[in-house]
């Protein structure tokens, strides 16, 4: 691919100007409607050492309003980002929606440079272009505009510039080995850029290859490809906006529709086994032994600098709280958070609604344990239609393809239903609204929800299967029982440490 | 003070336990409490090494909620931490108004181990010292309860202790060098402490110090220290909330006698001669010239680590924007970023006010810029009741203080007062209105805000002159002639940027 583009493209300066002033101003008023629009956008500059990226977002920015964009400068990988997945601080920079973040090298770096100085396994690099791959079809499945432009200049041009730069005391601090060495290699070099295209050329986030040789020639190409992107962006925000109002207007017949669709009926939950049961000297025995060899586990998975997740789910009264409460008694808290989940506030709605989670996910040797979770997306999201019907759909790889990637980066992840019938949940609200102490636990809305447990049941029945995989399973745990639920938690932890220790020997 | 303490302080360990039980009932109750009544909490644990601080705070949260609290352990300062002022971090880290965080050790680095490692120069601590008495008296003014535990034991125990962890295998590796010198210069050490307790033992943030020989004594004592200081908060939050409610009959009249006291009238504002101006051809040639000067600069800076925080106030329509434009369209993007303030969303809303700004403060080499300010307190919030009287009038310190720390860590700060007249302001509004592709500038809001032009006089004018200082100035930039305005404003950065640098030479 890149060796069919001509280097030699340029344009007479004053031409070139001229396109760059007349798609300047169109962008000023594009960035304003995308922010009305509430269309978030990421700028990609990539390309080789000295193809003049600094310039390039210098001068395109010239049109933006500063408030309304960020600059990002992606460096090496500090030590705390180390300790997470590769893809974690990008996608803790993903911008709130009507935003731009402009992306000075980016996730690209893990397959270009990071790869060509051996910073990332060979091995590791089909993951990382898969996982390059939902990232973006994530963001622009929800309504980010994603735009990558390549700067591209010959192995000479590239040589010339580098010694320009050299020569002069003031910029010569700017050229690094590494960029020589790629200059020397640079077929080489260009080889895992064609490969890196390959990958990751796709029709949602496709790239742009910028002939940067003429100065001049590429701010007028950018700028045209950043204008035509967005008013494309803005033409299909206008079509979605009709489609809703058309699917809202179909909407109650749909869902008369779905509750005939019983697919998931009668499935995992149905056939747990509630009666399974601890009595009181058993449960105090194992969770003293339980708690005990946890806290050694938990010494091991820091000094390994293993990340843990673990997720809990479940009906409301069913026990997550007390279940959390003594797998942590024993742990230490410098080790571990315990994010409750909410409904999202008003900064949170502004993101990708896997975005919160990520924020709050472990670094290298720690637990982070979720009190409810991402999973909200395919029960309360859908079940109340806060979401539309293909997003909930869309959820359930999405979610796969996030937990795929932390295990991908070294985590263990384990999810737990907490599972009580409708009965035992009856009998625990009243007892809640009987007593004085416990009456905190229990709202409205904790009754309206109940009313609405078959539709639940069914959305967990479908969550369960599609969202079991190897490398995050799901754990029913039969809740009727207090005792035997915590005691089953622990185990499974447990069992789930000793694996992820032994894989790591 | 440390020495008159007793450390043979210990108890039946039955007795011990029977109060710790009796107060952690307490506590669970005390925490749902606070969270309704947005009480925030900070708890920091100090002490000598292995005084047990880690079994402490372990002991202490087995009572509490863990959706409730997160645990900070503070190390010696990161590489991203140290570009900031060394508050920087704790303020980013105060919780949400109803949540507790518990710090394993703390902003007390600075004045004991970190002073006593010579991490930090000696000219430096009676600084520190000050500016922990304001961070600790800006936040509890705010209605957080901060909670010190000093845990003592005496050089003889803690000898004992480290010699027992180093003899096995398993605990050794927690056990430092610098430890083993603090216990050998104990003497020395409890000096810095002692100093410590003069300089930071306040009526608002007063310190407990735990003997902490017998484990028991001490979980019981931690205990009783932290409901007991939930109990105060909660009945001071009690009287707080119905004085609050009298205070809301009697605003009115107050408000009446308000428009009287106009002290701060005919200041400043009315004091700038708006008639300055500048020609096309001139302005065209001096922001070439400036922006140019302010490019090397700006890689000056950068290469000196010197954060620069550059803020705007004005009135509506004054040019913040236009200047601020001018001002970074030769900046190097990767070096700047430019922070609209808006109201505040309601996660901003759950935390002090300055919370938000110091999120956004520079590292060392990094220009941050602010559209609207901290200042909002003084202004906005002042005259539409958004805050206390004794809120705002607090707050001109808090704000000093805020700015002498970040200038203290070596931060340039410039803050522009974008001036019009009022008929000024009325052209603009009307051309705004005029013009299809300037009509999302201006909204209702801001024809309401216009008719308050008098309130908000007499609060500038009181702003400039309670908040002029020397390391943070204000500058009244006459705008009535807009080439005028962006020349003053970019004149002004320059020539401030040129003594910060040469004030590091």
């Amino acid at each position: 691919m890149l060796e069919k583009i001509d280097l030699s493209k340029s344009m007479k300066s004053q031409k070139a100007k001229e396109i760059y002033e007349e798609q300047s101003k169109k962008l000023s008023a594009l960035q304003r409607e995308c922010k009305q629009a509430k269309i978030p956008v990421m700028i990609v500059f990539e390309g080789l050492g000295a193809a003049g990226k600094g310039t390039q977002i210098n001068k395109l920015i010239q049109a933006l309003d500063p408030r309304g964009f960020h600059v990002f400068s992606i460096g090496k990988e500090t030590e705390e980002e180390k300790m997470h997945p590769f893809l974690w601080r990008f996608w803790i920079k993903t911008p709130e929606k009507g935003r731009i973040a402009i992306f000075d090298r980016s996730w690209y770096r893990r397959v270009l440079s990071d790869r060509f100085d051996k910073l990332v396994k060979e091995e590791e690099i089909p993951n990382a272009f898969s996982d390059i791959q939902f990232f973006e079809k994530q963001l622009t499945d929800d309504g980010m505009v994603i735009i990558k432009l390549f700067l591209y200049i010959s192995k000479k041009e590239q040589k010339k510039r580098f010694h320009s730069l050299l020569d002069s005391k003031e910029t010569a601090w700017r050229v690094t080995k590494d960029d020589l060495k790629r200059n020397e290699d640079y077929e080489e070099y260009l080889e895992m850029n064609e490969e890196m295209f390959k990958n990751t050329d796709t029709e949602n986030a496709p790239w742009t290859i910028i002939e940067a040789t003429d100065k001049d020639y590429a701010y007028a190409k950018i700028m045209t490809t950043v204008v035509n992107r967005l008013e494309e962006a803005l033409e299909r925000h206008k079509n979605i906006t009709e489609l809703e109002e058309k699917i809202k207007e179909n909407l109650e017949s749909v869902q008369k529709d779905r509750t005939e669709e019983n697919y998931f009926k009668a499935g995992a939950l149905s056939k747990a086994d509630l009666t399974k049961s601890l009595d009181q000297k058993d449960y105090k025995e194992e969770l003293e032994r339980l708690q005990k060899r946890l806290k050694l586990l938990h010494n091991s998975i820091y000094r390994m600098r293993i990340p843990v997740v673990l997720a809990f789910e479940g009906w409301d009264a069913a026990g997550k709280g007390g279940a959390i409460k003594r797998l942590t008694s024993s742990l230490d808290p410098r080790g571990y958070a315990v994010y409750p989940t909410a409904s999202p506030n008003d900064i949170e709605k502004m993101h990708h609604y896997l975005w919160r989670f990520w924020n709050n996910m472990p670094k290298a040797g720690h637990i982070s344990i979720f009190d409810r979770t991402w999973y909200g997306r395919v029960m309360v999201e859908r079940i109340e239609g806060f979401c539309t019907e293909a997003e909930w759909k869309r959820a359930y790889q999405e979610i796969n393809e996030m937990e795929e990637h932390l295990a991908n980066s070294g985590a263990a992840i384990l999810k737990f239903w907490m599972h009580i019938d409708k009965e035992e949940q009856k009998r625990r609200f009243q007892e809640r609204m009987d007593n004085p102490e416990k009456q905190w636990k229990i709202t409205e809305e904790d009754w309206r929800n109940r009313e609405k447990w078959d539709l639940y049941e069914e959305a967990v029945d479908e969550m369960l299967i599609r969202t079991s995989t190897a490398y995050a399973p799901w754990v029913i745990v039969e809740g009727n029982s207090k005792y035997y639920a915590r005691v089953k938690v622990l185990k499974t932890v447990v069992k789930a440490l000793e694996e992820a220790i032994n894989l790591r020997k």
